[in-house]
């Protein structure tokens, strides 16, 4: 679409802001800002409220590096979270993901990022220091290395191995596997050559 | 997402904000905040900003209902523009559209909506009060209806026709057919019959 053809600068403002925004196209953008146009005024400004108190009030948890409303995120400063445990995760987002299977109950530790020399991102720049800290300090039993299944994420699983080993600490991986409800025909060879050489016990759960 | 999960309360309300929008859901309101958070303080508040400013500063142009930044839009106030043309269509991001083929030059209309008796909006609530009041100022020669192709288009087409139908302005609709690139075998009876009722004369602008 034609910017030149706007006939609002404010309008034309509004959508090359939201048009910034990842996965956003100028069409998208507009029919979004035409959506907020017709809403009431104390609508948008909560919307844009929101979004400015977020960014100018987060706060990181000290503990784990998640967003948190306070120094401790609700996650480390709840008592009944096995404290003995710690998942090392990408980013807030994969905290979330994991929080919604309600399948782990200890606490996390937020990377930021992995190691990526590509993108430039050496060792350096990923935060572990307080991981380090934390498991020096002896309470944890487990680190369980959840970050993504690339090479990326390899590395960076292997430098925290590297740095951690020293400890009395079990190291663990999340499992990596055909995905439930896919066809092996469709599974590529490497994630089938995984699945084989880390094939587990067969059990039933059914008790009939 | 299980939304209990969520670390921060801030946060929270921000994906909350976001997933408010037309077409986003939770997981992209979350990767939207995400990356806000990840810019620089100036460019998130630039970023509401713009979206406060424009809903508290926007104007609708007193000529045609569009969107404005003045009291008469740049198209309305432009002296280049063919005034004797009124193309009535539905919304702002129809006017962006037909300005983005850059084949018509007169002024729009912006209705605002269609009659959709469905959706309780009736020819009571069709603004074209200010449509009529230009016609009898007797400047306006041609009409052009390009409203949507549905029978609320349709019906809202009839109504307005009927309104203006007094005065000596000639009242064109848009053409309507086979779309440039559509495969004859996958299009629609209806528009495929209105295709070929309205059939135009062969005329090649191929000149050798």
């Amino acid at each position: 679409m034609n910017i030149q053809s706007f006939p609002s600068k404010l309008l034309e403002n509004a959508v090359d802001e939201f048009s910034k925004l990842p996965g956003i196209g100028k069409k998208t953008a507009l029919r979004l800002v035409l959506h907020l146009l017709r809403q009431p005024t104390e609508e948008v400004t909560q919307f844009s409220k929101a979004i400015t108190t977020l960014k100018l009030e987060v706060k990181y948890c000290k503990q784990c590096n998640s967003i948190s409303d306070t120094e401790t995120c609700s996650i480390c400063s709840n008592p009944y979270r096995d404290a003995s445990k710690i998942c090392v995760v990408e980013s807030i987002k994969d905290v979330l993901s994991i929080e919604a299977t309600n399948q782990y109950h200890g606490l996390y530790y937020v990377l930021g990022g992995v190691i990526n020399p590509m993108e430039g991102i050496g060792p350096a720049d990923i935060n572990i220091g307080n991981l380090v800290n934390k498991i020096e300090l002896g309470n944890v039993k487990e680190v369980i290395l959840a970050l993504s299944a690339t090479l990326e994420g390899d590395t960076t699983n292997f430098y925290i191995f590297k740095k951690i080993n020293q400890f009395p600490v079990s190291v663990s991986v999340i499992a990596r596997g055909v995905a439930f409800g896919d066809d092996l025909e469709y599974t590529d060879e490497i994630t089938l050559g995984r699945a084989i050489a880390n094939r587990t016990k067969f059990e039933t759960t059914i008790s009939n």
